[in-house]
């Protein structure tokens, strides 16, 4: 059996195919990078390492790879560290030799997608850190970078967190608007497994009486909105088991310790995916033949 | 003749074309928003408004109304601010009224971007206006999400800076690795000129005596990398406008007005698009017709 | 709120985009109708008619509008019966005129969706029929044709039929390789809450003693496979109402009304989709301009 | 020199490419089998068989196949029939071994494609059994699934038919409407020979009046639309070999070896592929490493 | 019923999809036309003519009209000439008005379009003028310039040529290698037949014993390679009618005349499409509006 | 380094993608070559070899190759001459063998493109040789063929030309229009100066004093359009280094030498792309094993 949790497990498998990476590419490369091509044989081998320049948790180096070698098939990619790994300011990442297409035409975008995936790991180990010891799981949202969702939930799973849905279809979330178009918590999920038998339900709750309707509908995830951790620490008490909550709005590297030891399930943070601080890599060229 | 340096254009277009949209819209929808779907008719009309939650500067109008309008090609759409324009807590920007399909199922696809968007021509403001009275003008790079590089030049234009170089292809940029396989700073100006004769050149000098060299090879474009304020300027006398200079590294808000008070042309500054804090946008809704 | 239940509503909406269109054409038409185009302007006007030439469900009429109008876009298109109607030979669906390029180049392609769609529609309403009066709804399968899954589902749906899981990913279905790696019922639906909090869960059993742990493990969907009725009706007193119970496995026209008497909520039937008699529909040519 | 009427060759050859099949998966698939990927590892190496649970004709291995090897391209495939074997329920079809992913993931995908394709060569090889010691061959006809007609016509030629045309750009055929717009058959004729003097053409006739006209204008191919055998015999007389005759219209089991007793050249049978029954097969784990 | 010959009908209809006109543009615009966009703003109107600037056989228009309306749907486009028109020297073509970005931006890839297309119309005319009074018409064949056979073969329908098959697909052409690897011109005829029922037959023949044997064969469409004029006219007279006759091989301007006079139907010329010499026209603007 | 102006290197290179190949051979395989398909086992070897039938350079075996290999991806490939070669009648090409599909179904594909490539790399070549021992080099220009610009341009580079910018975006180019639109030369180098930083710039100029106006506003590029050779001398003389300088209009076979003794730096060829005469190319085959 699959173990639980592993870190750097997730639902959302990423997807590298080559026309995306090719519509990376050309973004940056299109018809060719002028420089290296005037200075630099295309094919000649070049070595280099990337060295991480500040503390953090490293992912996307599987995409970076991926860059590098639709540019040259034959790179030789040695990474020194694994996803997941926390490194420190001068940790060698990874070591490598291509063609010098590959390996400076590239350079660029595969940096900027590692970046982006570590900064997302780095900050999730963060929150998952501080909520050690208690039940609580760290979840993301929906509030990712358009293109990019498979991507920056994948390097949220690396950091240690806990996929949400994937997007509107696969789990219903019954929200205000949706209760107000219903006409109350208990039709909307009526109305949900009437339309969609197979597919599971949450209710957005803002008060211990929305939550009590929403468990006498019988759903098993419950989302407690912007609720201060007293009222969270009382619908704990009062769900029992019966099913299981997410804690969800104003989270922050300061109160979310108080959070999890509300007993809550899971507690989401957009800021995970929507505000990113890029993880400085470096890239160090060892060799060029020219 | 068009305004030079008009702050919302962009030499990169943004090009909004239905397949991208689609792709967008497909990692969040898919095969549908089941709980909007169960609870509304799909055409029920849904009034709604975008409230900013802070202050900045809005972009990314038009992208969200692409988003939303794709999924309804009928979508009442009044802005109420304009690309560009200043915002504080609470202003709204835009009202729109359409099929609920569009509004409610679009809203994080469009929110997504459109507070991406937000963020960067925020940023970018802020930097604007600290150089403000100088000669130097903010630039961009490279260091943009894959998958989104129009998107976030389009942002800085839109908050005053100015696009750098679209990729590897319309610009030679010659830095450290280029000189060291050409054999020098006039051998690698000579093998660009040789190879693309119609593509401008810049090249990446760290001390005066490179930029001399540079000076003499002829090219119009010549980046200070990480110098200080001191040497910045007296790169500024030597050259004595034979050539424009853009200042690169470790920019921050603090030391930004020393940079530009150099003299330099440019400052570019990474941060803008590698690390983005989204801008925060509410989307109300006003109506909703069960 | 919306009407559960609806007959002509489908989660599984169809996306008729031109590309795909374009895809089914290009199987028919290629580079031209050599036949038409030899004997007939191509803008010349055809009106014609669509009559059905049996019994039955009419379904896939806006995908077959959709194929014409890909032809002709000023297609004047007048249907007479509406989606789920139920027609007898001779009932006229559609009337229309467009280009002949539209009205006999895309004929064969119009007509191969349509008679499949309303081939699957007019089976479902058959068991939607048997089962009246009882809790049961029919429910479709994964078995489509590839490349049509959501039509085929638009089909049931507009049949009367309910829309079950539409993939692998909008709900996990645990089966017997499933329960054999986990270990059990009980862990493999701990590790579905562990990996993914946020999806459905349904537990294929085919004894009574796996339906309790099924229910003990607190899921709200629970497939009786190839149960006799009478183990059917054990089963749902057993489980009063703690979860929704999908009969599945050899349902034909002639047992479905005794399985549907057992009191289980849904009948899944495979055939309705890989089995598809299509329903017979002529084309007839009012007026030629030649 | 390839042997004429072999039964498993097919003009329109089938093109599994790559982008074709990942739109199947991405029907089922799409983000991902949370089933799967939570109970077992992604990588672990799962045993199964394909066997037929009823008697018939195989078709659709390859592109079974592909569908596996897409999903783990290190498949381990092991046919025990070819494509084209009459089987009895229990033979087993294939053993083959690969990822979990592949196995259990493209299960589905996979069957759907082989049932169809084995129900379709099942079907024409039951016609083409009966009209067995005739000059007759049975051909399909242009009433197939849209998106899957090369597939479709490749199941027939495996079944033992011929195929007709690809579609409306590969040979013209004359119908009654026309002869309509053109002024009759000679008419129509020389219209296609002028306009597209390379394509082959055949007419569509309903007497023999009209016959004796197609074979003035010297088509090569004449089909005899709704004739009894009769008026079918009389027409192979009076053409005497100077066409080659198909015979189309009301075609079933009982009636078509008196059809083909008539001596025409070929039978047409829209049900090959437009109301395809699918031949069950069954996939059996022998082993899952958990 | 259609006019046999009409000149400016094609087989072959060129589709103009959108997404072609990217490609194309793509290569030329891609990020955008940094000269236009800087100097003038997108939308403002530019009005512009077309003027020949050589005599010849005007194409292309359709096509160059696609590429401007891309980047202006409200282009005001009025064409002075049809496609097909002789014109001469100084002739206006067209007079057309709309923003910038269309008529500066799209200019050269209309013009390249438009001025091979006029080329082969050009081209074919002159051939056409040449066997004015012979039975003969000219075709085209598949030596076209990849990504545009559909194009070229309309240029040449449009210069009043006949366009040969499409491609491989919709007429089987028996040439030495087919007849080598068959043992012989009725084998490969009768192995055609027996693999192909529906498409029609050419064989390829160099000698007066070969076209025997094919005429013996029954096809309908016989080309003789290479022969003389004497040997052409004996061909001619051999074959009575019995099967359509094409000339092929070293045509040009000086004996095609003599050809056409051995009686044969038609003459194809792969120079019409694979040495095309550009039409030249002129793009004179007339207003800018800055 | 890389050495400059090496004649076979091109700053625009040719992405030979599958999906391109794809679209090159659907326009003339698309469901089968129904010839060779009929008489040959699609996968019996056939060994061929490509011949000169004329003097000059060859080009786009690369690209030939990659055609076939796309139809056998285990074609055995043995070139006997390299890209840039000169070569007379008779010359062998290239040996290949392959499976019968390849060689003979992708013939005509391959031959395509390597015949216009070839005839773009022999005029180019015969140009460069009447500049010898001048500084002039010899440079393309955007007229090329929709679909085919980074081929032609690898085409010209083979032949010993230099690629002129790409498209629009990787250089601005200031005509007429432009400047018409600026107010004036100066106006106009400003005013793509403030809105595209990093782009280069070429001025189009008529005359002497447009000239100088253009080296006031120091750019490093300057087109002189139309003068005759003793106004180019005469710039050249102005312009004493200052900047580079490219002849353009009416250059021809006769007058090349007369402008490349004025001593500028560069001459562009329209007719290089928009007029090419394909270079003629004979496939032999060796041995087909039927």
């Amino acid at each position: 059996m699959n173990q639980p949790a592993a870190p750097i497990q997730s639902k959302i498998e990423s997807t590298i195919d080559p026309a995306r990476i090719d519509r990376w590419l050309a973004e940056d490369v299109h018809t060719g990078d002028v420089t290296t091509d005037a200075v630099l044989d295309a094919g000649a081998p070049v070595a280099a390492r990337w060295v991480a320049k500040a503390e953090g948790v490293i992912a996307g180096l599987a995409e970076a790879e991926a860059v590098f070698r639709r540019l040259d098939p034959d790179l030789d990619w040695r990474p020194v560290v694994a996803e997941g790994d926390a490194v420190t300011a001068g940790t060698e990442l990874v070591a490598f030799e291509g063609a010098g297409r590959a390996v400076l035409t590239g350079e660029r975008t595969a940096l900027n997608i590692a970046q982006r995936m570590s900064g997302i790991a780095t900050a999730t180990r963060g929150y998952v850190d501080r909520v050690a010891g208690h039940r609580a799981r760290i979840l993301d949202t929906r509030k990712t970078v358009p293109g990019l969702r498979d991507l920056d939930k994948k390097a949220v799973a690396i950091g240690g967190g806990v996929n949400h849905r994937a997007g509107l279809y696969d789990l219903a979330m019954i929200k205000d608007n949706h209760i107000a178009a219903a006409g109350g918590i208990t039709a909307a999920v009526a109305a949900v497994r009437a339309y969609a038998p197979a597919i599971g339900i949450e209710v957005e709750t803002t008060t211990l009486d929305e939550l009590d309707e929403a468990l006498a509908a019988g759903v098993d995830l419950i989302m407690l909105d912007n609720m201060t951790p007293d009222t969270m620490a009382a619908a704990v008490e009062r769900t029992a088991g019966r099913a299981r909550l997410e804690a969800s709005g104003n989270v922050g590297r300061d109160n979310i310790a108080s959070i999890a030891a509300t007993g809550v399930d899971f507690i989401s943070i957009g800021a995970l995916t929507h505000s990113v601080i890029a993880f400085d890599i470096s890239q160090r060229v060892d060799r060029i033949q020219s």
